[in-house]
């Protein structure tokens, strides 16, 4: 194991931590008539912190060499976002408004996994400056941190793509240009873009450039976090739709754009999974629209609603423009399904990922035609090119692996008894096998607000202290896709074979 | 496609149903006193359309030659279990006692599955001979219909492993002895055996023959029907030990009874999934035991119910003593999670079955291995024997075609309004998600009951036509693994390749 290396990584990305917390520092300054010095305390000493540590850990480790294979690859994107968290955490606590460590880290995961998940029962009383790094904390991580560190380090590190590819979303990871810095490098320019053109749309529609820019972050990160306790409910119609469409923009796999920007158009005709995404998107919207529209009464309405909702499940961001917990089962079932199969590979969206349905669905159909016909030889090609053994056996691993973690959770979840209080004290319709089934749902997919109990206008607050580092957990392993996660946890990691 | 085997075989099938139905025809010229003469003119119309058609098709449809390949026997497998429930369901239409059909076809399926579960609001309301055909069903699906056509079949059919195969549950179908004829024979002489051991015991306890019987059929077929509205909570504690170590005994792969009748003990210890049958099933008892003390008040009562209910859910064959649907979330997630892995293989319990989920795990396991060292070469093992590359990628891709099918079942589901009027009818903590995915989890592994508005204490009556369709056509799938249904209502088996 190349602990050198590890530690070195995750010294570069605490250090970049530390540049990264200038913004709510000076967000907050910004406010402090407002907010008072408090938050602007708590962003200056855990920016220190996060540069002391950085620079020690940078220096007390300088790699011997440059050789990172595949195992530490996953290592270092785990604990680079393990630490990244952790440090993450200190500003909402040190400036008491998240004033315990376990929630602030939760908060915290929440953020960079792009989940949404909160447990702040009222998000207006977080000062601009805590607003805005929880905002934060989506863009930076819907692209991936070590990504980020990647583009700006200045050595050639040609194992960088182990790192690409455990942080990245998706079965196959493609590097767009030979070497993977390059490819860091065009995917952020890509996400800055779309970034700022989003928020330049918001500020049009009228929101002031504090809020703009939050729900930027939000957005491009399909991350979630707001900053009213009705989410994007009382904003205008126009913000709603620039929302509603940009969510759906940042939930395709970004090649697409590189195709665009170099001009292979015919790139994004050919990307089945674009063409399914959209495909699955358009019936979401169709079934959402005939079973609410008594509910709302009037087309306009129920079409935006409708296509935000279902914009904002699929791509795992988890704004709303409605309570749709309130929903008949139907339009319920639908968001639930969508929330599994998540974005396209590639993408700041969580989930399952279209491309990987997509691949299991065509699997799935040549088994059957391989148990009719056992003789001959069936392929799964998908895009016009046949799909090799290892991808498919990847993905259908990777489903193994996640009912497992899936159940696991679901199973530890239930030792938590105060859901039960909650729903009793809730009453109506509040239910604890929906809410800890959803719980856990969102958390794995990164998705945010789900039903019951972690409704729209509800929280994470009320599970207990065990839960809320299960969640995070399940945060993690679904950010990460699992594997980083787990394999560190694991003991094969520390073990020789 | 050899129709004419495919025909033939569903004639045999009829014609033996035919006979079957002579047993509870007697039973309703038993109870002639109390239930009347309609139960009894009801099962003599039956048995003779049997027994016609049965005849007709046999005569009509004579096989040129015995080549029955997988196709033909997924396909011969799949109509012979359509036709023997669209027939079976007849008596209780004839009768009156479930005068619509389609409700008559959904207990019969409900039976001949294995699931027990029913749309009767009132059980005791159906006269002897009905409720003794519904539990006659559970015996007769529980070994399965072909298995026993086969036993009789006069013909040596080399090629009837493929319906062996078809419709014996599990992963891996073993011929015990080297003609499928014999094996199925041996399968019916333990069965019977297993069955009248049973009847025997619960005589004993003070159960009356007509009773006995009817829970020795419910037991052995792990299926779950009972003649009294609280299943069995009404019965002493000896018949309630007796029936949960019997269900215990159902989920067993019989082949072990095999190796213990011939001597061979070792075959028992070297049975690794049957070790992690009973491992899971302790683990299951003792946080069942922990979790429902409180409620229960004494640890004698606490043992027997929760090692009853953790028998009945996990050979999910879903009789209760207690409603498990008031316990709480940690005994109801321990409940739904024992539904899913179900019994062990060549045992008469559904579900995904023990030793998938051993396959799966130890090929998780293994991969994660894979991805941190890519280069060694590992193999999974089972038993001590390595599994070939075809049998985890059996496995896997059951996994992959099963999660598909819940989630377009739970869709479906969702179309259906009753489940919400039913819910704020009821009111309390009745839930419509909860018993949407209790309701596909529960048919699709054939359990019967399970929670919220399909608990113990309630029934399927409320669903609409379409739902009940639907979770008829889960009870096959679940009952038959999924392929044979599946392909013969894909257009791949009547279309050339």
């Amino acid at each position: 194991m190349n602990y050198r290396f590890i530690f070195n990584t995750i010294g570069k990305v605490l250090k970049m931590e530390g540049v990264l917390l200038l913004f709510p520092l000076i967000t907050a300054f910004c406010y402090v008539n407002v907010d008072g010095f408090d938050p602007v305390i708590a962003f200056a000493i855990t920016m220190g912190i996060s540069l002391v540590l950085g620079y020690i850990l940078t220096l007390a480790f300088k790699p011997k060499n440059q050789y990172a294979f595949a195992k530490e690859g996953l290592i270092t994107v785990a604990l680079a976002w393990i630490s990244m968290s952790l440090i993450g955490a200190l500003p909402f606590v040190i400036s008491k408004e998240i004033p315990n460590y376990i929630d602030a880290l939760f908060e915290t995961i929440s953020g960079f996994t792009t989940t949404g998940a909160s447990i702040l029962t009222d998000v207006e009383l977080l000062s601009h400056g805590a607003a805005f790094w929880r905002s934060f904390t989506h863009w930076i991580g819907g692209m991936g941190v070590l990504v980020f560190v990647l583009a700006f380090a200045r050595k050639n590190q040609d194992r960088s793509i182990h790192i690409l590819r455990a942080e990245m979303a998706g079965p196959v990871v493609d590097k767009l240009v030979p070497r993977a810095r390059d490819t860091a490098i065009i995917l952020y320019v890509i996400y800055i873009a779309l970034t700022f053109i989003l928020f330049v749309l918001l500020l049009f529609g009228g929101m002031d450039a504090y809020e703009s820019l939050i729900h930027a972050f939000g957005t491009a990160g399909t991350g979630g976090f707001g900053i009213k306790p009705d989410s994007l409910a009382s904003y205008n119609n126009y913000c709603q739709w620039v929302i509603a469409i940009f969510m759906l923009i940042f939930g395709v796999n970004f090649n697409l754009y590189f195709f665009i920007i170099i001009g292979k158009i015919s790139g994004v005709f050919k990307n089945t999974e674009f063409w399914v995404y959209i495909g699955l998107f358009l019936v979401a919207v169709a079934i959402l629209c005939i079973d609410i529209y008594v509910q709302i009464g009037n087309f306009a309405d129920t079409l935006r609603i409708s296509f935000f909702q279902a914009s904002s499940v699929m791509t795992t961001t988890g704004y709303a423009t409605y309570d749709f917990d309130r929903w008949g089962i139907t339009s319920k079932t639908v968001l639930y399904i969508l929330m599994f199969i998540g974005g396209c590979a590639g993408s700041t969206a969580g989930g399952f990922k279209v491309s990987r349905v997509l691949i299991l669905f065509k699997t799935v159909i040549n088994n059957l035609k391989r148990v009719l016909h056992p003789r001959t030889t069936t392929v799964v090609k998908v895009q016009g090119k046949k799909l090799d053994e290892e991808t498919i056996k990847g993905v259908t691993s990777y489903l193994t692996i996640y009912v497992f973690i899936f159940f696991i959770l679901f199973l530890l979840l239930s030792f938590d008894p105060n859901v039960s209080s909650m729903v009793n004290s809730v009453g109506g319709n509040a239910n604890v096998f929906e809410t800890n089934m959803s719980a856990v749902t969102s958390c794995l997919n990164n998705i945010g607000p789900a039903f019951s109990g972690v409704g729209p206008m509800m929280s994470y607050a009320y599970y207990n202290y065990f839960s809320k580092i299960i969640l995070s957990f399940a945060m993690l392993l679904g950010r990460l896709e699992i594997y980083p996660i787990l394999l560190t946890f694991s003991v094969f990691s520390w073990t020789k074979k």
